[in-house]
């Protein structure tokens, strides 16, 4: 697998563009399509949030065909807690869309963040949709990811590309997302695109794993969005032999997907909203994968623990505290604790003095690696998170003025 | 019943005082003693927290007694993560207490809060139990208050009065806590003390009965310490007939148990780590009293509402959002929400530009009241919590430098 630059990327049969449609008061850019010269194998992870936005319900619908050729997507406003006259706005900025394009209506999918509860201004969207489609082009897709930022501080872009089949093929994919993270939805918006030939049913098994490692496995604030999807196309442009169930092709494919949707998360986690610092947290030893990843998450949303990490303040009592409401089998004699490479903790002890001063030198980093062993099983999880700044308190405070 | 000043109030048969012993670095007041002049029935409530600091440990043995006699507690150092070592130094806090207050060791209670992994400085702790007890006064309640106080900015005291069967009995606490506040433990450290007649077994189903509606729907950060304990003693001095269960007497006592938590629980959140608003958050007809809890819970807990009203921004999007990950019944289309007496969300749909000024009007109060209709069955329940600002970030970063 190889990992290309994510400057003016391009990948066969996809066009994007991004562009400022004026949904945003600020004038940023705010609209963009994504397009498949064909149609393609669609499939998607959506919010597991009981209030979806619009875009959400009609996705949910429309990849059950698993068929799909054009993504638009737009920030500034996320189409949520809008009811039946949202979901008549998202069907009509896929009409539109679709028009513009000349392909069926149903083969476009919407998406939108930013703030809940306002309608989409439907004659801004309809121009600028018009707009994006004639500008759009093979390698539009920085303007794409741009256009779908909200409190993000840049782009998120990946790439990669492997030999599949005696063909290259390639998987990208954009994304934004920088609060409301939390897992156990689709977190964020995240559309990846592939020129491999796979089926719909394949590519969404294949999204599902990804997505377990990556945005499942990452959280800024804890808090759970209502519009937050990941959505994948593979057009089959490579021309590559369509890739088989638990096929070594397969396997290849799926490592691309991995790479790209990591590369993606960590980038959503290191843009986390008033972000100083991006921290691993690692647990090992748990009594299964399901209960060193709780324990993780546990660790990783702890206001407690990432103010600590804000302040450089080697304080592993909070990651004891946290470790200890859970929910997992823990016995704090057993347990160890590494900031950096220094063993901080162990058997449920702090080691001295020397110790904690390493573990300072390795706070005072722009990334910190936290290793929790609790020797009671075979379990392990790594999951990312950022630390909690005065900044995250001033982005959401005046998030809407 | 009534409610009475808490500056310099006495309760038969007890005493109390605090002192700056050193713990703190700071000199300020850290060490506290509380006595009964005569043996008490006595029950605690204790952390869920795995991880239990040796006090608790301590004292989850003793209350199985049902008797106790005083509580010794200290701020500055949690003897958490604190292993055999920690153990023994609670036990030898209380041995020195019971030494110089002339009563049995294994009468004595022992609280501390303050940093993890830190073990007590015994020689300070020694003069200073010793410096207390001499110092114990009928009207010390105050002092003992502020020996427990961590990031607290101002002691917590409640007192009141009722007449249980021709005698006046009285129930007064004091407590602790502006950070690590989460529920489903004892939250922080409280004390209870009554001169009312009644057995240990009693007296325990009473304090689970007021921690619900108290303690347990209060939350600050969603962190749940490994220290916190409620402590409740009845020493008997006021003569009255023993309460009965289910007598008309228990509901009165139990009224005053009720009001005692529940004014120290909201001390606890006025007094939340950094906060300038105490909001109030009340969730009607949700499917059970218990969804309606957990739905109040998640609203409160939420970074994202926090900091919107740390902002007075009236965003009930990010409420709606975290409805819909609260995991209850839930219905967008059916729910409402009032900010003040401003309804700003009428089955789903916000109410437009009149209310939401309404609602940013009564979010500049010092005092935020947000209801939630649910409409999906008769479940209610009322939790308090605070906003999120600069200062909670500020405090929690620094707390041990």
């Amino acid at each position: 697998m190889k990992t290309l630059d994510t400057k003016n990327f391009s990948i066969p049969g996809y066009k994007a563009w991004g562009i400022t449609s004026g949904i945003k008061k600020s004038e940023k850019k705010d609209l963009a399509i994504i397009f498949s010269d064909r149609e393609a194998a669609v499939a998607g992870v959506f919010t597991k949030n009981r209030v979806k936005a619009a875009p959400v319900l009609l996705d949910m619908v429309r990849v059950k065909s698993g068929k799909a050729q054009a993504i638009v997507a737009n920030s500034g406003c996320a189409n949520a807690c809008t009811g039946k006259r949202g979901l008549a706005d998202a069907r009509a900025t896929a009409e539109i869309t679709a028009q513009a394009l000349g392909i069926k209506p149903d083969a476009v999918l919407v998406a939108s963040t930013g703030v809940i509860g306002e309608f989409l201004p439907m004659a801004k969207v309809s121009t600028g949709i018009a707009t994006a489609a004639g500008l759009l082009s093979g390698i539009g897709w920085e303007q794409a990811a741009e256009a779908i930022m909200t409190t993000d501080m840049y782009p998120k872009l990946s790439i990669v590309q492997e030999e599949i089949g005696g063909k290259t093929i390639t998987v990208a994919g954009i994304a934004k997302g920088s609060g409301m993270i939390h897992p156990n939805m689709a977190t964020m918006l995240c559309f990846i695109v592939t020129d491999a030939v796979l089926s719909a049913p394949l590519l969404k098994k294949a999204l599902l794993v990804s997505t377990e490692k990556s945005f499942n496995s990452i959280t800024v604030d804890g808090d759970m969005s209502t519009n937050d999807m990941i959505l994948g196309m593979a057009n089959g442009a490579a021309g590559n032999k369509r890739i088989a169930p638990a096929s070594k092709e397969l396997k290849k494919f799926q490592a691309c997907l991995d790479t790209v949707a990591k590369t993606l998360a960590r980038q959503v986690v290191r843009d986390g909203e008033g972000a100083t610092k991006f921290i691993e947290i690692e647990v090992r030893n748990a009594k299964s994968p399901v209960e060193a990843k709780r324990a993780a998450m546990t660790v990783a949303r702890s206001s407690l623990v990432k103010t600590a990490i804000f302040g450089e303040d080697a304080n592993w009592g909070r990651i004891m505290a946290a470790l200890g409401y859970a929910d997992v089998e823990m016995d704090e004699t057993r347990t160890d604790i590494m900031i950096g490479k220094a063993k901080i903790v162990e058997k449920g002890l702090g080691t001295g003095k020397a110790a904690e001063r390493e573990a300072s030198l390795a706070l005072k980093q722009r990334e910190v690696q936290i290793m929790i062993d609790l020797h009671k099983g075979k379990g392990s999880a790594t999951v990312w998170t950022c630390d909690l700044s005065y900044e995250y308190v001033k982005i959401n405070a005046a998030y809407r003025s």
